[in-house]
């Protein structure tokens, strides 16, 4: 078996939201579909170690935010890298509450729905939430984030916790090797796999193309998930 | 609720093989995800009235060909358009079997997975089958087929039974409506909404760009679903 086969699946990328009591949690997924038309019901899948796992369970809805292709890899990785445990992820992040109370994201979405759970299926590691959904609204036009588009185009990772961690970091790997004749180093977050590339810099972060990494400010955190320089090494 | 939100949703475009006895059957589906990665299981949805369906409830077995980003369109008719009651689906197709029997595409398709069904969710219309990955090859380099692509690019359209079938037709004719200041008239297949622009001709058949409707040969037919001329409307 060639598990590389599992790369070639087609996801989007979307921030779940979910609220258990007061609390309200988020976090990224690419796991979500549409089983039916009439009723509107949506499935996605998340890891049973997450929080959100845990307010979805409690609190019987959940909502999907639909990311704009411009999202910056700062709210993926605030969503996608952090815990909800240690941190309150929506901190800096423009977001609003559907009726029932549960978070959306409004910066960087397209659109987003509410669905209150119908149905599950215990998959192991994950829960399917079946969801029929209880509102949905667009936000503004735009093309919707896919996961090949943040991979390719933005170098985003994808953490321990995703079903599709392993197949990732090879990619990137590959990716990386292709363009090994470049010439200022390029570092790679040891966490999250984002790469540093001198030559395009981090404008998301007012860092212009064409500056090594030895010359970013001392305060500059991985885009992606937000660990210091000392958790970079040079891409071999 | 804007059931427009739904349109949203990224996809990839499949075909998902199923065997019942020594008969096999395949149809075209665009909701396959990988949901965990130790074991490999990946999760499907089917709508209840296709053959597709019951075969793979009476065999427990599925297979997925990701479908190569240009296959041509009288594969996916031929797979989405027809029911294999009525018609031998494989023929003039190239298709391999798995250990087990199972059939996918080999002409079109970047890779194939083979997977044992081992729970399923029922999901009002359709059901959600999860299965174990037992068998997976790459077959060739490519980009996958999304359903954004089919749709955008190919100017595909959505079979009844789909649960994104509403959407996509509405979809379609807001892009219609976008380009009708063009000069030739553009015909639209009623039965699968398949548009043909004579700017572009239909060069999977062999007929060239600038072909206006009324100059394509008798036996010329729809390059998804199959039907004759006479099925054919003027674009409104």
């Amino acid at each position: 078996m060639d598990a590389t086969v599992m790369y070639k699946i087609t996801y989007g990328l979307y921030i779940i939201g979910a609220k258990k009591g007061d609390r309200i949690n988020a976090q990224i997924a690419n796991t979500v579909v549409q089983i039916s038309n009439d009723p509107i019901t949506v499935a996605i899948s998340i890891n049973k170690q997450n929080l959100t796992h845990d307010y979805i369970l409690s609190g019987g809805y959940f909502t999907v935010s639909i990311l704009d292709q411009n999202a910056p890899l700062s709210l993926i990785g605030q969503f996608g890298f952090k815990s909800g445990r240690e941190t309150d992820k929506f901190t800096g992040v423009n977001y609003s509450t559907t009726a029932n109370g549960l978070p959306y994201i409004t910066e960087h979405s397209l659109a987003y729905m509410e669905a209150k759970v119908i149905d599950r299926l215990d998959a192991g590691t994950h829960t399917i939430f079946l969801g029929q959904v209880t509102a949905a609204e667009n936000l503004k036009a735009g093309e919707p984030m896919t996961y090949a588009y943040y991979r390719q185009i933005k170098k985003g990772g994808t953490p321990p916790a995703a079903p599709t961690y392993q197949g990732t970091q090879k990619e990137v790997k590959a990716e990386r090797a292709e363009k090994a004749d470049q010439k200022m180093d390029k570092y790679v977050c040891k966490l999250c796999g984002y790469v540093y590339d001198p030559e395009k810099g981090d404008p998301d972060n007012n860092i212009a193309p064409g500056t090594p990494f030895a010359d970013l400010p001392d305060d500059w955190v991985c885009p992606v998930c937000g660990v210091g320089k000392d958790q970079f090494e040079k891409e071999s």
